[in-house]
């Protein structure tokens, strides 16, 4: 960890990118420099970046993003595609670990939670984060996957409105604000779907063939690949937005091949990095958005044996900052186990 | 249905007594007097009875109560365990649909949803109206039981503050106006556990040894009873409270012994009486509270083959007013059908 770094990171006053900023600030990496890229509309603006001072913004440029070790983008979809791998092509290129789900679904990028798969990560230069409902669920079932064998996961999910960028985050406290002042009856809505305030959505991202929104199917998709379960792993889930601001909570059942000892589960869990147990029922302890936020570990509670799979199910419940876990801190943990293996190395060792 | 009837509501100045009375300014039971009971802080106050006129609230009193016909009580469990009975006992008492879960689990108490075993009330004088979580997810269910044969059910609840009933639900909103104003970082809260205002509690009612709450069993042992499905027959839920005001969503999942024609379950549901098919993804259309709160039928929508179970299987979503379906509208529904097959006339004959 001590080769020190050039960082890059695009995106940096969206939702995601300031978390970026903040977890680097407590990060193990050693970043000799952080620079951070913008649209013409940022560029030129001060950003600041806690213990890296205040820092200017730079116009967004391939051969000067090129520059750096590594680069975090934390921008859309479009931008990643158009921009990712000519950030990173060649052996000059600068490692890339994107936020957006361009290559997730994409065999040739590894999709990391470091927890669970990093040497996925260790020989390439562009690494997709996964989505924020996947990563903190899987923080719990692939430890129980690991010990019991999953044989399926039905999952439903509480997402917060910050899965839709600090817009979003806007949006909510806004038209919360219209409706409990008596100001209107129903608030307004231009980044969801529905008004959020007081209601349930059950529709994230567009509708497939199937029936199943993009983001249920993601969580199908990105827990097949990040936990190597094969394409025909059953997966099913069901995800709604509700109006809380931004760690996601998830409802999870799952099957297992092996018998469940819920002691054991409870150990397993305990054990897991990124993990914590909040299960004092006698305290009212269980996870919730409340003591979620802002927090590095998603918790996980309500553990108990399922009563339709009986001593082959569990069902549990789990809490996670999406901001956190679910993006910038999976991100920046995604660069510090590179940095541990060298991978972030290559180049400067070149320089 | 046309015997004049003197109707008794027992807590109408509760979140489900006012909706009893609001169901019953709608209602087609012929009320030719109706009397409301109070305790000895509202008897002597005036209830706005809407076309019944302003209806000055009477001392309870057990004589008093069985002078009625039929009497509904919106009161506390402990109350109905003093007094149902002895408003209901012999021929000349009267018949009690009671809102409380004093008696749902007791065999010699019918609990009933009309659509479904209406028939289960006709000789009794004591009725149990079911959970309001049950009673939403049941108009769903039993259609699709009768035509596919369910072998288990798994659910995840999204439930309003209604569940607590006024006070639930003025906490939610003094809370809420709180926190955007800025005057609190935290709301406070005496009636839930936990803050509600942005926040999810996966925790309603009191936990049960197998770590499951007591609302979560009351789905479990309600759809068995109600649905004459068996003591074993395998339904799972995770209950949890979120920040909405008086509709309850559910995330559904079920396996069922016959293969699953999406269009026939589709059919079946838009048959369904107390069923509203809101399910046209192609113009966002999809159960939600906000457009379900006010409504006596529960939106059923997100129909889709279970990723899970396969041709075998059904995931869907559900949203029915709380204080409706999932109490009061059931209520008066139950005393409805009664009329209609004589249970109600007995005493009448022979006043």
């Amino acid at each position: 960890m001590n080769t020190p770094l050039t960082v890059g990171v695009v995106g940096a006053t969206g939702a995601v990118g300031k978390e970026i900023i903040g977890c680097l600030n407590k990060s193990s990496l050693y970043v000799d420099k952080l620079r951070i890229f913008g649209s013409h509309r940022s560029a030129g603006t001060i950003c600041d970046a806690g213990k890296f001072g205040g820092i200017e913004v730079e116009m967004f440029d391939i051969e000067k993003s090129r520059e750096c070790d590594v680069v975090f983008l934390a921008v859309s979809g479009d931008f990643s595609l158009q921009n990712a791998k000519k950030i990173s092509d060649g052996c000059d290129g600068a490692v890339v670990i994107d936020n957006s789900s361009a290559f997730r679904y994409d065999n040739s990028v590894p999709l990391v939670i470091p927890e669970i798969n990093a040497k996925c990560a260790k020989s390439s230069k562009l690494i997709s984060n996964p989505n924020c409902t996947t990563a903190i669920a899987l923080m719990a079932l692939w430890p129980l996957h690991k010990m019991f064998k999953l044989k399926n996961i039905i999952m439903s999910t509480y997402q917060a409105a910050s899965g839709a960028g600090e817009p979003g985050m806007d949006e909510l406290q806004n038209g919360t604000r219209e409706v409990v002042s008596g100001l209107k009856q129903v608030a307004e809505n231009k980044i969801f779907v529905h008004p959020l305030p007081f209601n349930v959505i059950p529709h994230i991202d567009c509708f497939q063939e199937n029936g199943y929104t993009k983001e249920e199917m993601k969580v199908t998709w990105e827990t097949r690949k990040i936990c190597g379960l094969g394409d025909d792993f059953p997966v099913s889930c069901t995800a709604v937005r509700i109006p809380t601001y931004r760690a996601h909570s998830e409802s999870i059942v799952v099957q297992t091949e092996l018998p469940v000892d819920i002691n054991k589960a409870r150990q397993v869990l305990d054990d897991a990095p990124g993990v914590k147990v909040v299960d004092d029922i006698t305290k009212n302890m269980y996870p919730m958005p409340l003591t979620a936020t802002g927090q590095y570990d998603v918790e996980v509670g309500r553990i108990r044996k399922s009563l339709v799979f009986g001593d082959n199910g569990l069902e549990f419940f789990v809490a996670g900052d999406q901001l956190l876990r679910g993006a910038a801190l999976n991100a920046v943990l995604v660069a510090e186990s590179m940095a541990r293996n060298g991978s972030l190395n290559a180049k400067c060792a070149n320089k």
